[in-house]
């Protein structure tokens, strides 16, 4: 991982975009920005919104150092050196409000709300998506994969398939608020904390005469850890049996073989069989690893194969996100200060989906407190009291309005909570258990219809009238002026 | 960029293994490694060799300091303290040989050879591969993109879609090796010389009251480099009649606005009409940038439809490499030491395809001395001499034998070069430049058929009689012992 300063892991529009507001004196009108996404990876029902932590300790550390004046000074000769003074005595002073990690999110609302000046907000944008982008994916990727494993352990063995070493160990981290229960990552381990996994390569059995010998040797190493990888040679011709001999080994020493491993070949015959020899030898407590390019699809159907796996090992499927490789988070200015007030801004698009929504927002989970279940996210201007005191609300599709519902004695929760405010931390940040055991409950909110990996309902996502109404004028007083 | 000491960015079985070996007082056997992958990316014929460097420069600084030791010895209570005082005398005393960055290579063959202590050597496993796999993939995506863009102007636009900081960082540098002219990332241009480009967002447009406002003001902050984004609100209808009056205002000032660029909807027809709408005004000189999730397949296709666009900017499929998010390069044992000597060893595997290659071996680029173009690469035993010295040598399918051809008079050009020995790095790396120019000399050795896009020619990568007898002769002693 690239060491030092990260300020100048931005795009370059961006410094373009502050010395061009700087030259022209609007460096410290404010401007509100909404973080968000428009569609959904793998054709889940949600993502799991993760990064946050990643974005609050680049947003401290922001700071033009020497390096990063000079190089600027050097590269960039049109930029005025009184330019270059300003961006010395940069400052984050600006206010962000952020979904905690570990919430169930949807398409076309607010994830991260920045509100400040032009200068600094501008900045961040890059790294902010960045970091979103990947952790949102990959904790995505990792909640579907939990989805079909149900209680059995799940490892993270992405790193050495992973795009850098950022990727591995921010990824590790986005896995495990989902649900994994390690990493094979070390470092991952080191700095958040995470349990580490991890047995022999096939180097180990080839570093010896015999599997036999690699085998027993690992054993006298590592007594309390064993696991032993068993397709070196042959699967169930070699490997299983001398792992079976091994374990015997250390039962006549009191210690119980942890598992044996499998990462080749058709992994719902071989556990299977693999388990069989495992029992008729007296060693049903030794369980049964497996890896191979898996994903959520091929644990599922392996399961419905009747494997006999109680371990799953995914690296490249989870770590990249496999056929999915990227979320499309944006970052939108949806309003601006002009004289002293915010006034709402709007894109147009030829693609309806890509028309932002105006506006200073908030967004609220309504929530049923009958079945204590999520009815709906609804998005609505901040300065709308309705939602926030329990009113009855209309809810419907900002695409269809004609479909609606009026809804009442709801619990509407916000979902967006202060995460800077004047450029201070507000509080402290979760710790990464709480994350994950609070991404867990989350999931009890919401029926199983929007959880299915396979074709599931589309929750939704409305726009309050009023927020509906400014998008719409705005919308139609651009086009009439065309 | 996670900051600070890299040495546990690995996974936890290598430190088992160490520690086994630490155990069983074979740490300082040696041990010979190949890096290879199996597969070539994306249908591509080729892959563009890429990541030595960073590997280079992770292995010089690796070194188990207070906290990686610290952390050990309280996660890991069954290490032995004796054996974490041998981590902290840790040091890399290895040899290793790699192709040069840039190289034109493919499956099945070594790119890295890793020969020392099976301590050293088994560590470093998982960043090599890490680093080699995420590169080589992007490397050999822009080298694609590259090879239908022509004399276009090719912009690397990824970060915020990057799988996280490094990718972005790392990834820009693959994509200039293969071709492209600059990147969006400033940490990228800052670190590695590579130009930077950029205008302004969305943002911009929508901070001001009117486009054409936002327009004049961007060309009066940055006048020598003006490229406008035209579609925040109507693209032919709005944002190219409001950049053409800006050029015009800055032709009255002496200068001439660079470009305008495209980001949405139907480039083919957008930049063709643009472009009439330009050189109708007598703006010949405006260049037309354009971008918007595009690959080489719409690259090409484009340009077939007669788009006039001058210069791509290309972002998530290229710095994430789009359907194919890994290069499956693997780290294999091929010989250990035993009583002195070296012993080569195999994995076997059902599918045959993970069999692996024995022996410390050499790779040869052969090269037809009338046509200068390369044949076939020629991977031999170390021991063997009559290639390095151009005798008469058999050429054969290793799969099907029988498909042969005897070939002299070549130039046998080893891939293979020093980069450690000892321990100490021999002779300078090349510049990122030296490595863009030697990567564009490199496409020159091939064929078109092996280089073309679809469906390329399959390049014969082929073993020596005397390695493929061995590879055979393993094989069957261990099929044999089953």
């Amino acid at each position: 991982m690239v060491n030092g300063n990260m300020t100048l892991h931005t795009d370059k529009y961006q410094i373009n975009m502050m010395y061009a507001h700087w030259v022209n004196g609007t460096q410290n009108d404010k401007a509100v920005f909404d973080v968000y996404f428009r569609r959904l990876p793998f054709g889940n029902g949600y993502a799991v919104f993760a990064g946050l932590e990643r974005i609050v300790d680049y947003i401290r550390s922001l700071s033009f150092g020497d390096e990063e004046i000079a190089y600027l000074a050097e590269q960039e000769e049109h930029y005025e050196p009184a330019f270059l003074d300003e961006l010395r005595r940069f400052r984050f002073t600006a206010r962000m409000d952020a979904v905690p990690e570990g919430t169930i999110v949807f398409p076309n609302e607010p994830l991260v709300r920045v509100e400040g000046r032009i200068f600094e907000t501008q900045l961040i944008e890059t790294a902010v998506l960045n970091f979103m982008n990947y952790q949102t994916l990959i904790a995505t990727k990792a909640s579907r994969i939990k989805g079909v494993a149900g209680d059995d352990v799940l490892l993270e063995f992405g790193t050495r398939r992973a795009q850098e070493a950022d990727a591995a160990v921010w990824g590790a981290r986005a896995a495990y608020i989902a649900g994994f229960h390690a990493t094979s990552n070390m470092l991952a381990g080191m700095r958040f904390g995470i349990s580490t996994k991890g047995t022999h390569a096939h180097a180990w059995v080839q570093g010896h005469d015999t599997e036999s010998e690699a085998f027993d040797r690992y054993a006298a190493a590592l007594p309390d850890q064993v696991t032993l990888l068993v397709d070196t040679y042959d699967t169930l011709a070699s490997g299983v049996p001398n792992a079976i001999r091994t374990a015997k080994k250390l039962e006549a020493k009191g210690k119980r073989m942890n598992a044996i491993r499998l990462d080749s070949g058709d992994l719902a015959f071989l556990s299977k069989r693999a388990r069989e020899m495992l029992d008729e030898a007296g060693l049903p407590y030794v369980k049964i690893v497996a890896s191979n390019d898996l994903d959520e699809t091929l644990i599922f159907n392996l399961k419905a194969q009747g494997a006999r796996i109680d371990t799953w090992g995914v690296g490249t499927q989870l770590i990249t996100g496999g056929s999915e490789p990227a979320l499309g988070g944006v970052y939108k200015l949806v309003a601006r200060e002009k004289d002293g007030a915010y006034v709402p801004v709007i894109k147009i698009s030829g693609n309806p989906e890509k028309v932002t929504t105006p506006g200073l927002k908030d967004v609220y989970r309504i929530v049923n407190r009958q079945t204590g279940k999520a009815e709906a996210d609804y998005v609505a201007l901040h300065e709308e009291e309705d939602v926030r005191v329990g009113k009855r609300i209309k809810l419907f599709d900002p695409v269809h309005p004609y479909l609606h519902k009026y809804v009442e004695g709801y619990e509407a929760r916000p979902l967006l909570r202060p995460v800077f405010e004047g450029g201070e931390l507000v509080g402290d940040l979760p710790t990464l258990d709480e994350i994950r055991a609070y991404h867990a409950e989350q999931l009890k909110l919401f029926w199983p219809e929007y959880l299915r990996k396979l074709n599931p309902e589309t929750y939704p996502v409305d726009l309050s009238e009023a927020a509906w109404e400014l998008k719409m004028n705005l919308l139609h007083r651009y086009t009439k002026q065309l």
